[in-house]
Parts: C-alpha cells; structure tokens; sequence
C-alpha cells in the first residue's frame, strides 16, 4: 500500500499563488512571462546548465538561490536572455527588482529564468510593464500553474506538468512539477526551466539531497538533440516550513514517499520532454543493462539516444539494429561484441553480438507505436540504465532549419 | 617553390594494379567489390575503428597487417560483414584465401575492407566467385583506381579520389587516395575504407609517422554525424622498396614534400567525404581558434561540427550564432564567455559574448553556399583548429530512415 497518488491534473500547491500574462515576446501574442510566488516564503534547491556559456538569468538566480531560500519566480519565454553581456545582466536584475517591488520582498528572493532566442537584446521594459498584470492576476488554483506551465513553451506542442499527494500520517502533501522543452536538449544537472512545487515542509539539506537524487534519475536521462541549452535551470520549491510547525528530514515518516514523489514527477516531466521532442513521433525508451557499471549503463544508453543513425532509423519504423550496435561499440566503455544481445520492442534481433532471425512485419508494427523500447544487454556485468528520447524527423530538420528566420 | 602538385585526375601509381567488377551484393548491380594488388609487394601503415564493436574485415585485417606488409587489398560494398560473428570471420579470412590463391601470395599478404548495412551475413561464395574477374581484369592506369573508389561507394554521391605528385630530386613520385564516405562518419583514428597508395620508398616507420600525422590533420577532422562505424580503415601502402634502390627516411631529401602531398590527399578525401554528407547541401569549415590547448580547440570544433542545432541552421542559411555558442559552451573545455567572437561566412555576428549588429540577407547570402566557414575565437590562448563537416537536412532523415528497408 503506497501512499503516493500520481495525477495528470494539475493540483494547487497550498503556500504557492501564480499567474501568467502576454508581455509580447512571443510573435503570436501568446502568453509568455509567468509568476510563481509563495507570501510565506519558501526554501529550495535549485540546479543549473553546466555550460560555459551561461545565460544571465542563470548567473543572477544562481547568486538568489545560494541561501536556499526564495519567495518568487519570475519566467520567460521567447528569448533567452542568453550571450546578451552586461545589458542582459541588467535586464535579469531589473526583472527581479520590479517583481521584489511589487511583492514587496527583498530582490533576491526573486528567481528568474528565460528560454527562447539566444544573443538576442531582451526588451526587459516589456517584462516589467507585465508585472502588474502578473501580480494583480495572482492565483491559488491549479490551473495557474497549467497557465504558466503553458506561457514558458517555446516550439513545444504540449503542455508539460505532472502532480501527485502524499500521506504522512493525518496531513495529505501535494507537489506539482511544470517544464518545458523541446530543443536543445540534453540536460547536465538540469533542464531548461523545470520547477517543482510543495508544500512539504522540507529541511534544505532534505530538499537538496532529494532533488539531487530526482533529477540525477529523471532529466539527467534524458535527450532530445544531445545539445546542452544556456539556460537549463531546475528548481524545487518548498512552501511548507512556512505553512506547518512540522518538518521532515531523511528519516522521519514519509521522507521516502515524498522522495519517490518527486522523482516520479521529474520521470513524467522528462518523458513528456521525450515524448514532445522537437519532431518526435515517439517516445523511446533505452535500456542497457549488463554493464560493468551503472556509470557505463547510462554513457551506453546516451550514445545510443543521441544517435542521429539510430533516431532516423526509429523514425522509419526500421529495426536496424546494427546501428544500435554501432553507437554501444562507440561509447568507450569496455564490453565483448560476442556477449551482446538486443531487442527492439520486446522482439530480439540479436544475440551474441550477431542477428537473430525475426519477422520483418513483426518488428515493424512493434517500432510504428507512440512508445518504444530498445533494450541493449552488453553482457559484462549487472549494473543498468534507462534513458528517454525521442525519434529525429523531417519536421526536426524543419523546426531548426527555420526556427530564428 | 614547391616540388609537390596535387590534383584531382586519378594517376596510376608504379608498382600498383587495380580492378572491380560486380559480386551482386548491390541490390542495384552495380560493381561492388575491388581489388588492388602490389606485384612487387608493398610496406604499409594501418588504423582501425577505435569501436567496441569491430567488424570481421576490421580483425583479419588488423592482424594482416601487424608486419606492416601486404601485397593486396580487398575490399567489398553492400554488406560491412559487422555484427556477424564466426560466420563473419570465416567470410572475411576464406576472401584473403580466394584472393591469395589466386594470386600467388600468402594468405596474411592480403588485407580486407568492407562497408555496407551492419548484421546480416556476408554471401562470402559471391566474393570467392568474383575474384577470377577482378584478377583477371587488373590493371596499372589511374582509371582503375576510379572504378575501385566507385565500388566502394554506399550512399556516396560522389567518387572521392585524389592524386599528387612529388618531386625528389631527379626522380617523380606519385601518390593517390581514395575514400568512401558517407553516413556513420566520424572516425576516430581512421574512417571506413581510406586508401592511399604510393610508390615513393618509404621505410616502415616514415609509412607509420607519416600516416598517423596525415590521419589526425584530416580524417580525425571531420564528422558528418558524430556516428563511429565499425569498420573504419585506412590504409597506406607503399611500393617503392620493391621498385627502386632507395629508401626515405624522416630527415632525408623529400620527407617533408612527401609527408606534406600524402596529408593534402588525405584532407582532400576528408573535405569530400564532409561535402558529400549523407543529405549534406554544403561543406562546412568549422575554425576554433583562441583556445588555451589545441586539444581543446578540437573539442570545442567537433562539438559544433556535431551539433544537430547547429547543423539545422546552417541548412536553413541562419546566420543563428546562439547556437553556435551553446555548442561551444557544452564542450567541457573552459573559457570566459565574455571574450568569445564568431563569424559566419566572414561576417562578425558576436564580438565580446554578445551579439553584433549585422546585415541578416548578407549573412544569408553568405551561407547559401557549397563551402561556407564558421569562426570561433574563444580568447583563452593561443591554440586552434580546423574541422570539417556539413549540414544537416532533410534529406539526411530520408536516407536513414529508409536505408536498410
């Protein structure tokens, strides 16, 4: 009996208000900056892009964040606010301020992060002309939080988000996690704008180890394009020390549940990055297990989901395992050829390294479906890892090839 | 005044024969495997895919090829006899003995190369059958070593060959490469099937330095999909022992010329291979400078050269610099994004991390081109690099989606 509860529906986090508004970024009119605060405050952790080239919003939430503690945060989308020098800092820091003022907090409890166009100037005077919608607009339901989860996509098709509750003994938790794709992706320590709602009155040390863990498992596995954005930020925030006179740490009644709660979250959103992978058709599923270690599980199932071979050939319903093959040999982890064994949607197509006969038809209809799975088995130990992405289509070549014209 | 002329006609190469004919492993009959034959014997220098996964043709030749001798190369399209396990070995080892018999020569004096679609068993009997016609029909005129490079071809669009001359002295030496491209394409000490002949008087050493410098200026350079094959071979093979009563050495009259002419076939056949990208509409020159190590300017070059983003712009003629400094920035190496400068086609477009204002239907016209040059400085040092690559289109997705149906 667990006393976890996913849903699909999008559940108020008590403690959190939000909102969203058109500030014009978005050349369709869309909604497209978007407001999440909590007036009791909240403790977090938040993880961000690896890269070398950071975007401002990253470098200014980054020094927000270094206390574990904020009480907004402010999104964008339609630019990046990325490789934009010091007027870019300006316009990160300015868009705090104006929402500290109008919230009434201290500037650096106010979190900011962008996704759009990178090297573009950002009309910042457009996000603070916005403020005052977004704060007047401030909501407690959960639709707020589809609504920004909806203003923060960029060329995403769906919207992401993902809730679920939690028992610990009489008092029920909710956490509710949004983000957005669907390009550039291939998160290290974290993706482009993804935060994660609750009102579980974490510790900071408790918040920190949990997300570390949740998005090591979720979108730390996950790949679109193999290329790592400039903005990747993730955020957990915690409303419930704020809220209740209780608090929970590793080892107290329902720390384990609200952990694999927030995993799963992360796992849904990661999948629907997947799934809605710029011109996905499917959602796939690497498997590789068999390997010396998990380390070498995972660098397997990354080359196998970067692989632009492998992808077109998902796309074209084909079970060319050879490819999959290809992309395991090229990796640099040590395994014997002689020992591997694939299959491609439950059906093996090879064993000891070579193929195993099977029904062209078959394996057809097992790739032509909205999710598939290859599993590898490199046959050099019992360590394993599963990683999601997406096929490579025409309409990827077409989203990028025409994106910023 | 240089002693060295390259050029794109196929010149015979003393002390070389060469043939192809048709085994029926193209569906569409067309010639498909090749024979090339030293009767004086040729010293030789070798690499092979650094992949976990090793086809057949890869092991027999490896160990052929461990005295650095051989006096003949065989070598066949339409099936990489990859992922074939006993049946593959035997295949590759019962061609060497078919083309050895025929010949007149040891087993081990014979190497073997193959490309094609990973996994299926190689119809050895068709090759056993072919080699009383590809013997039959050798021949010593530069036309032939066409016909071996067309042979060899996949989804090749285009027969990659060059040719160079090098003056020592009284005597003329002659050198010519060939090379197939062009889907699974980022060697990694060597590519699939590289073939470079000579009759200048190499001692085993010179054949082994001067082709390892040659490979990693030129095919180690280039990627087209980030995808290492399994049956990456280059070989360089040298007639001029058996020929003349001289020998070349580092440090003797001619070295460099020699050394310099066999590094420009071999980036001229990486240069083809790029061009000729599975679905590539254009050459792209990828220019790293600035960077602290050369080790690191490669890094950074092959990270844009692999980008999926990046490659998608370039076919749209987007002048999306962003792009460009995300793949940069991925690349683990470290600099101050502050100080990074590109230009595409020549035209500055981010000076200082940030963008420059710039005339977008030049930058278009700059792009819509066969040959187009991206440049990052990364101010951190001294150090660069040159990659080749192409773009990414549609057509790509077309070829690999459809390829093994």
């Amino acid at each position: 009996m667990s006393a976890i509860t996913i849903m699909n529906t999008p559940l108020a986090v008590p403690g959190f208000l939000a909102s969203a508004a058109s500030a014009g970024l978005k050349k369709n009119g869309k909604k497209d900056v978007a407001l999440i605060y909590a007036p009791q405050g909240a403790q977090i952790s938040a993880v961000f892009t690896q890269s070398q080239v950071v975007a401002a919003p990253v470098i200014v939430s980054k020094e927000h964040a270094s206390d574990q503690s904020a009480s907004a945060l402010i999104m964008n989308a339609g630019n990046a606010n990325a490789c934009t020098g010091e007027q870019g800092m300006q316009a990160a820091l300015r868009s705090c301020e104006a929402a500290a003022e109008a919230l009434g907090i201290a500037t650096d409890e106010v979190l900011v992060a962008s996704t759009g166009v990178i090297g573009v100037e950002l009309a910042v005077s457009r996000i603070i002309d916005s403020i005052e919608p977004l704060v007047g607009s401030l909501s407690a339901q959960g639709e707020a939080l589809e609504e920004v989860a909806r203003a923060i996509m960029t060329t995403d098709l769906a919207v992401k988000i993902a809730s679920a509750t939690v028992e610990v003994g009489e008092k029920t938790y909710t956490m509710t996690g949004i983000a957005k794709g669907s390009g550039m992706m291939a998160p290290n320590m974290a993706t482009v704008i993804c935060c994660v709602l609750t009102d579980a009155p974490l510790t900071k040390e408790a918040l920190k180890a949990i997300f570390g863990q949740a998005i090591d498992e979720s979108l730390n596995c996950m790949t679109v394009d193999g290329d790592t954005s400039t903005n990747d930020t993730a955020i957990l925030m915690s409303s419930g020390l704020g809220l209740y006179d209780t608090r929970i740490e590793d080892g107290d009644p329902g720390y384990s549940d609200i952990e694999m709660a927030i995993t799963t979250i992360c796992v849904e959103l990661a999948r629907a990055i997947a799934r809605d992978g710029e011109g996905a058709t499917k959602l796939v599923n690497v498997y590789v297990s068999g390997a010396a270690t998990s380390a070498d599980a995972r660098t397997v199932a990354l080359e196998i989901g970067n692989s632009p071979l492998v992808k077109t050939a998902l796309f074209g319903n084909d079970a060319n395992w050879g490819r999959v093959a290809m992309a395991a040999g090229k990796a640099g982890v040590a395994f014997d050829q002689s020992k591997m064994a694939i299959t491609f949607g439950g059906i093996d197509v090879c064993k000891d390294g070579t193929a195993v006969g099977f029904d062209e038809d078959e394996a057809l209809a097992a790739l032509d479906r909205e999710e598939v799975d290859v599993h590898v088995d490199l046959g050099a130990g019992e360590c394993c890892a599963h990683i999601w992405t997406c096929d490579f289509s025409y309409d990827y070549v077409k989203i990028n090839g025409e994106y910023r014209s």
